[in-house]
């Protein structure tokens, strides 16, 4: 996969900083929001950045391990968890219409055929991926088509005018592929990796830690992001990532949500790492692997909520914070413009 | 002053968690959202609780002390910050115009004659408060009148269907008075609730220690919230305090800002420890004494963001995560409802 991001132009951060100072407010008073306002200039190489068309998309797909019981919930929550989107009826509808974001939903791999509906994009690779106990989750070819099925929505995105992209996910197991993925592309050991997910018991926490100790000595540890992928990834997971790495390319905001959707932004990292200041790092999921994911990145998460949602919930609830931070840059007065006096 | 505020009914806490328990999730995934959509619930005493037409107000006042440099900044930005607000510009009324907020500004003590103007409301006890180097802030008189037009402005508010009230306020020199307060109210110690407030240098934070050292001698630690009012308040502070105590007789969500806030609230509560559980606290500010006064209170704020500008930004950036938690509880769908198998 050939990708072209740019890097930011570090030199424009200067000019920026300086509409930010000329604000009525103290120097540095608005903390972490300055961060992003100067982030979102950056990305967007101007001093009015504008986060018009804003989109959340949930990538869903069903894991062929969660048959061997790496999850508390039966598969077919993955499907009618998408029906539920589709109809408007989980959390992230509902924050999604609260915070005036759009959302579609990908079928990038559900074991469940749904037709054409409304808010469904339909780009399956496959009735979710193979048991990696057994096999590889999926082949090279499957694999190299869900990345650019991902890469080519977010160009799609683009070209409709959408600037800030959340990304949320939705598939039974997916902890667990994800798990493995950030043990393949970090040097973090896969037990504190390995969490309850949507909230598995002492027993299902135990089963969860036995079976992919079994995946591991069956798969190896590969560090190449496209090997680890092939091996352990779930087709949500590899399309999110070729989706951020489209995004990136086109300069758009990617808001990260928590341990799912960062294993996808490991990989996407991996392929090429000029994507990291595209990220605005939404919060720090109850997950425990996801704080331990973004040490790796070397990043600070907006939030501490105590969330471990998924389908892009956090993320969601950390774009008005983006917004906040656009507006104050755009909108507020300057000490002239208003006529308060600066600092004494 | 009389105040009634009601004991909420711990025992519908479980009614209410049997809701959130049945929505598509899994149980607690929504963390600290899930603790605030029981705490709009019990507040109101409802399963559905609305936060319907929620305001912010920002109390202005001008404190004598300012004039002896306690500040970065002249006195006179109180009131040319005050005639930002009312135009528009300033990092409040962006905050409340992206969040659906209604904003209004009280004249609580300005040293400043501003006339009638759409959005202001006059409440001036006095133009500004008395040097509280060289005698009290206000007389009992004085004070009392801020305390119950503060009240009075809640219960109005209330009368027109406000649910959720977001507190602000300006005054340059009030965060010297907040550390008096809270110093007064809590069993800290002065220093460490002496920050740089809008934004001091080391010589001016040396110089703000000395003059609040100086003002300690001169009117002593007053231990009763309105002895403690009347030595080192502020008008704004004062009013903020009634304003509070009216909003929580009227069982509305109190929004707590920052620094200056949390000292009225300190204020407040001293006069009715009820008060407590209709309070969220939005965020820890930059201002070193405000997770001082937050732990002396026993709660956890929503927000970690560094800020440290006051007007009720905080309060009104943490605003859309009330919003999403009450939202969940009435919109989103149950297991049943959406058709979703429950856990395994």
């Amino acid at each position: 996969m050939q990708v072209s991001i740019d890097a930011l132009d570090g030199a424009f951060a200067a000019v920026v900083k300086q509409k930010i100072n000329q604000k009525t407010k103290p120097p540095g008073s608005l903390g972490r929001l300055e961060s992003l306002a100067l982030q979102a200039a950056l990305v967007q190489n101007t001093l009015s950045p504008s986060i018009d068309n804003p989109q959340v998309v949930v990538f869903a797909g069903d894991h062929g391990a969660a048959v061997a019981g790496v999850s508390a919930y039966p598969q077919d929550v993955t499907w009618q968890m998408v029906m539920n989107f589709l109809t408007g009826g989980a959390a992230i509808n509902v924050f999604a219409r609260q915070s005036g974001l759009g959302l579609s939903v990908v079928d990038a791999g559900v074991a469940h055929e749904f037709g054409a509906a409304p808010g469904l994009i339909g780009a399956k690779v496959a009735h979710g991926t193979r048991n990696y106990l057994e096999a590889p989750a999926m082949s090279a070819c499957e694999r190299d088509t869900a990345l650019a099925r991902g890469r080519s929505l977010a160009h799609g995105l683009a070209g409709d005018g959408c600037r800030a992209l959340v990304f949320g996910e939705m598939g039974i197991g997916n902890t667990a592929s994800a798990s493995l993925l950030t043990h393949c592309l970090t040097d973090l050991p896969l037990d504190p990796l390995i969490g309850r997910g949507t909230g598995l018991d002492d027993a299902g926490l135990a089963r969860k830690r036995a079976l992919l100790g079994q995946a591991l000595a069956r798969g190896g540890r590969p560090s190449d992001p496209l090997d680890a992928l092939a091996q352990y990834g779930g087709f949500e997971i590899a399309m999110m990532a070729g989706a951020m790495l489209g995004a990136a390319e086109r300069r758009m905001l990617l808001l990260i949500d928590g341990f799912i959707v960062t294993a996808a932004l490991l990989v996407a990292h991996a392929i090429d790492p000029r994507i990291l200041p595209y990220c605005v790092f939404s919060h720090c999921s109850a997950e425990g692997g996801h704080c331990l994911q973004l040490a790796q990145l070397g990043v600070e998460p907006l939030l501490h909520l105590d969330l471990r949602l998924g389908e892009g919930t956090g993320a969601a609830l950390a774009f008005p914070l983006l917004r906040a931070a656009v507006g104050f840059l755009n909108d507020m007065a300057s000490f002239a413009s208003a006529g308060v006096s600066d600092k004494g």
